[in-house]
């Protein structure tokens, strides 16, 4: 392979604590980096950086992880600009919600799909994330979720079987039969094609008894749990993620004592979407109770038609910082090793020997911009598995 | 002069409520847009457009007039990320403010001066905004505000002399003093370069009596006024600029009933500053209030390195409508019409035949998606007078 040294980084992330500033983002100032084909080989202070074959510059500019946005909802068609427009403008809408996107999705064609997903991908990468996590969850049926997840999975690796979005409209009235076919028909359908489980464990989508039969008989079938949990009002689903030693619960904007506790004692990461509460004009998630608690954090995106239309990392962190009160260099760790944490990976999110050379450029000197410049695109470059891709 | 047809625009923001829908947005659906060098000469539905001698292919993509984002203070040097890492981290830190600012710019050559102005311009322009203000205000001795005033007339036609930033520190035991400087030898060495006269009126910066000597020392120059008024507390700075005519009343977080109606029958534009509340976490204007007392409402980044750095309009809107509870529709029209009625232009924020060439075209269908894609970069192309610029 060949070897690669970008220099003249004005300040590298690399969220290894043993370099650099030794703090928990292993902050360089005047940084290099080395890259052997898609791995990262070396990273620390310009002045001892080993010799390679090739050279880039990086002119000054601020290098960080790419970012691992671990929570998306890509595989729909249609939007709901006039769902979204009516809402911020206080006029009546007969809004479907999600139904809507539910009947979008299952009458587009599978070439329609997945050039959706394809787009919204590319837009992310353009925004500086690497690595990203999607679901299914606007099928509802078995050949629409399994499709939805086929699709996916054509576009990444990290895919989530999301059958329990919602119960169904085709089954109103037996929602313990829509159970019954999450756990049996479809799961069995979807199962090939996914890594991850998920259930929205809310009132008017599933209990926790629901939620647990769900991502039990996921785990049975070898996929992994992953939670909505607690994003409109209290619940069990936090409890129950840390229980089921789900990577994440996400949203996480109505927490009790308890619920804290658990996740500070478990492995289950705390994942924050403050796109949702942006975009719904909802109340921001306490970051700064579950930090300060000791519970690892994440930062994500959510992006979906219906209520976070952003595939923006760097806005989340900008809302993050001023709404949430986490700190720029928390903000920054969550949305990429915080991110990795919520997907159980430890090969991204982080710029260290051995990790993949996936990496950000900001027109910027410093990760700190992203809040400090917020809404400005700030991303300038970026290289996935030490290829320039955007 | 060639003409140019574009069609295939899935919606027109005119800005012309004799067009399309008959809103203030003159919304065309399906539209067409046709240009004679660098003006509008005919815009409305496709169907109906006339020839042209080229055509461009919009691509199902929307148009809206380009930004006028009229108040930014891109005269500067150096940035203040420490002292904003700390604000939002919660640390100590001995800032110091707007001085660190004024130090950095005095110590500045012009080429360093006007490559920044050129920077951060080019990157406002890649997010839509095709004419911009900037002011003087981190010189305050008569050669420094000069020279800005000087550097930012190499860049742009609207320029505004802030003398009366803050009380220069060489004039703190002797404000009055520095105040017979702003509207003598200083405004004399100014107003050759400048369009506007500006005043920050605020505890702790100019009073009502000082703001008024200053602005009228420099209308009696030719210069037309603008105010700095109500960002931080309760003061005359609003009705000030009403009674003098000022173009417009800039930030207006803080108004009682008295300001809103001086607004109301006045001339003065209301200019919201939204970028400012989100960096510094203050509390937001109540942009619904001014609206629904018929005030004009204009949206501005107020793009600067210690309150607001950010040059993105696409955010603004974003804010406006999540936190200032404008509609989509408003806030678009604020950040265009609105703009340019600030800055007492009609040849501009406007696509109408006879209006300039400058426009905005957004990889979205609509103007709405600027608000419900918040962070995402929306701009995908940028003409000015009539050229693709971005
Ligand atoms: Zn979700
Ligand atoms: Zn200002």
């Amino acid at each position: 392979m060949t070897t690669t040294v970008i220099t003249n980084i004005a300040s590298l992330v690399t969220n290894d604590p043993t370099l650099g500033d030794g703090s928990p983002l292993g902050l360089v100032q005047d940084a290099a980096l080395v890259l052997d084909g898609d791995r990262v080989v070396w990273a620390g202070p310009a002045a001892q950086a080993p010799a390679a074959d090739q050279r880039v510059d990086a002119a000054g500019r601020a290098v960080i992880p790419g970012f691992v946005d671990s929570h998306s909802h890509l595989v729909f068609a249609g939007d709901r600009t006039a769902e979204f427009n009516a809402r911020m403008s206080g006029q009546a809408y007969k809004a479907g919600g999600i139904r809507t996107t539910v009947a979008a999705t299952r009458a587009a064609t599978d070439a329609e799909l997945s050039a959706n997903v394809a787009r919204y991908l590319e837009e992310a990468l353009r925004q500086g994330t690497t690595t990203f996590e999607t679901k299914s969850g606007y099928g509802l049926t078995v050949e629409d979720e399994a499709r939805a997840l086929r699709i996916a999975a054509e576009h990444t690796d990290e895919v989530t079987y999301l059958g329990a979005h919602i119960v169904s409209p085709d089954y109103a009235d037996d929602p313990a039969g829509y159970v019954d076919l999450v756990t049996g028909a479809m799961l069995d359908a979807c199962a090939p094609y996914a890594r991850w489980v998920d259930v929205f464990c809310e009132k008017g989508a599933f209990d926790g008894d629901q939620a647990r039969a769900i991502l039990t008989a996921g785990k049975a079938k070898g996929l992994l749990p992953r939670v909505h949990a607690n994003q409109l009002s209290y619940g069990p689903g936090v409890q129950l993620a840390v229980e089921l030693d789900a990577a994440s619960a996400d949203h996480c904007t109505h927490l009790t004592d308890a619920d804290v506790d658990a996740l500070a004692s478990g492995n289950t990461v705390a994942t924050l979407l403050p796109g949702a509460e942006f975009s719904t004009r909802a109340e921001w998630p306490d970051a700064r109770r579950l930090l300060d608690a000791g519970v690892t954090v994440a930062l994500s995106t959510d992006c979906n038609p219906g209520s976070s239309f952003t595939s923006s990392v760097p806005f989340c962190i900008a809302l993050a910082v001023r709404d949430m009160h986490m700190t720029p260099d928390e903000a920054l760790w969550s949305a990429t090793a915080g991110g990795a944490a919520a997907l159980r990976r430890t090969d991204v999110g982080r710029l260290t020997p051995g990790t993949r050379a996936d990496l950000t450029f900001l027109a910027a000197p410093s990760h700190v911009h992203l809040a400090y410049r917020p809404g400005v695109p700030l991303v300038s470059e970026v290289w996935r598995r030490g290829v320039r891709v955007a």
